[in-house]
């Protein structure tokens, strides 16, 4: 499964709101389907949400009607500005803007033609990065996974939420087929249930048994010694290693600590944000309070109630055992081991 | 508000499942109709299942056609054994049927309407001093409370699980009549929202200030300093201060403890149980798997999937700044201090 991708000039993904029930593809040449996309969380994950901003600035550029380079600069740069304030927690969107104006800032004084074959290059080769980032990442977390291992993820952080085979999730697909794996206790992860929709779906369909719980029920499983690893991804890692990733992640690690459990992130260097110190400095989004007073149409809370929906929180690099990206698996200090694996890139 | 009464030999409640939408009250003299009414959570909240079970089997002896008293002692026998298998978490249940046992014994060789009698006074006795009970853990409790304090509570523990105005919500509420509340943060307690749907709708009520929070979203609001103390409730205290509560309590506790905020379960004695010598001991109920995988009639996960669904879990003593009952705060060490307490009693 490719969650998103780009066939024949045109960019295409599955619909996330709509899983498990309905498998719905859409195929789209507009630039503010993309972006909605991408609002809605139809497009989401962190490295999906990156490769679908970069194929969304193409977009920008269809029909290929731009008058000049100029014309085709303009166009880029206020589709930059749209696409940058769609989400703002997830580095990787404006890691993939900045690699596309790059682009631009690079072959200054080529025609419009070849501009757009450089950007359409560029594009195809940060989604290509990632898949290769996600098949790797597989492989040096499995390393990780002492044999018999059962795990607990938050949220998704799977194919579904990348260009390839996910990067907590690869590395639980990657030591299934390794034999290491007897079940993944998966969190709901409220409001919006991607763990029950789309992670035990992915993990469905790769045949690997799956515990679905409420996400307060993890504190149980980590009491219990039901599990031997917490996997997760992350929408942005901060120079220090702090990372922002679905809340709800910040209470798993504290209780993973507090049961001696390794605690592990899972990110391209993509994610990886070395202009942002530490996790004081990552910008979280709210959503909407209706994520949380309806559901699915139904009113569960009393009219008029506060509502406070952080969608993300922050996990103190103290907390990480290790942060494994494609480029080698990062431990304490991670200032360093971040600084200095963002160097070899 | 009496979430659970006896109006004219009647049982009387509020149908908890059906809030905050409807607000219907159910009559009944059907044994069966509280014995379900207590296993589907249509009257919920450790004290109330415990005067729902007393005036339950009063209703065992609806219509007072007994023959004669071995007919009443064996129909009573068998009501307290339906009631007793309906929930096994909450103490309280055990301590009403155990109550209403001793009514019996203490009543040899009196007539059927003798019994009956003493019967009736019994399950009003345990209604009164839940009420009573209730009163006095929020006058004590709200002592505790530093003026200009902001809160966080989890499930209900409010009047809807009492036979009066609540253990956890008499404190808030106290304390916000004396002018020492901000807001209240309230988890909405998944899979059946018992937050959402009754701990905000409560508070709202008393007009005082709600946040309703995802339960994941307690680990940032005690991380930013929000509030300066959590109240929770509980189903059954073990004669070491271990407490067991709806499942994402103990995360809490182990959150608070992280950031120095103090952490208080506020119980009536009935829900000390001396004969459990600590949490390994508790039972834990674990629920219908459906309740985490549809919602309202929606299916949110694929079909198949596997659950651990338990409803409680436990919070070792170690992480209870104080245990607030009518008959006193309690402090560590708590298997001295539950024991003095109930000596007391």
């Amino acid at each position: 499964m490719r969650a998103v991708d780009w066939v024949d000039g045109r960019f295409r993904f599955i619909d996330q709101t709509l899983l498990p029930q309905q498998e719905v593809w859409v195929d789209t040449d507009d630039l503010t389907v993309v972006g909605e996309a991408i609002r809605t969380l139809r497009v989401r994950g962190a490295p999906a949400i990156g490769v679908a901003a970069a194929f969304g600035l193409l977009l920008a550029l269809h029909p290929r009607t731009f008058s000049d380079v100029p014309d085709l600069r303009g166009r880029l740069r206020r589709a930059s500005a749209y696409l940058a304030q769609t989400r703002p927690t997830a580095v990787n969107l404006f890691y993939a803007l900045d690699r596309m104006r790059g682009v631009l800032d690079r072959h200054a004084g080529q025609s419009e033609a070849q501009l757009y074959a450089a950007l359409e290059r560029e594009a195809c080769a940060i989604q290509r990065e990632d898949i290769e980032a996600c098949r790797r990442i597989g492989e040096l977390g499995a390393e990780l996974i002492v044999p018999g291992s059962s795990l607990l993820t938050h949220c998704n952080a799977g194919a579904l939420a990348t260009a390839g085979d996910g990067t907590a999730l690869s590395i639980v697909t990657t030591a299934a087929r390794q034999g290491k794996i007897v079940r993944v206790y998966v969190d709901e992860t409220r409001p919006l249930l991607q763990g029950a929709r789309l992670t035990a779906w992915e993990l469905e369909q790769a045949d690997i048994p799956v515990v679905l719980i409420t996400d307060s029920t993890a504190g149980t499983v980590l009491r219990e010694g039901r599990v031997q690893a917490v996997i997760v991804g992350a929408d942005r890692v901060a120079a220090n290693g702090d990372a922002a990733n679905k809340v709800g992640t910040y209470p798993l690690a504290v209780l993973a600590q507090r049961h001696g459990v390794s605690f592990y992130v899972a990110v391209p260097t993509s994610t990886l944000d070395p202009d942002t110190p530490s996790g004081d400095g990552i910008p979280i989004e709210e959503r909407d309070p209706a994520e949380i007073t309806h559901f699915a149409g139904v009113v569960v809370a009393p009219a008029g109630v506060g509502v406070y929906a952080p969608a993300f929180d922050v996990t103190p690099n103290e907390l990480i055992t290790a942060i494994v990206t494609e480029r080698g698996v990062l431990r304490p200090p991670y200032v360093q081991t971040i600084a200095d694996v963002l160097k070899a890139r």
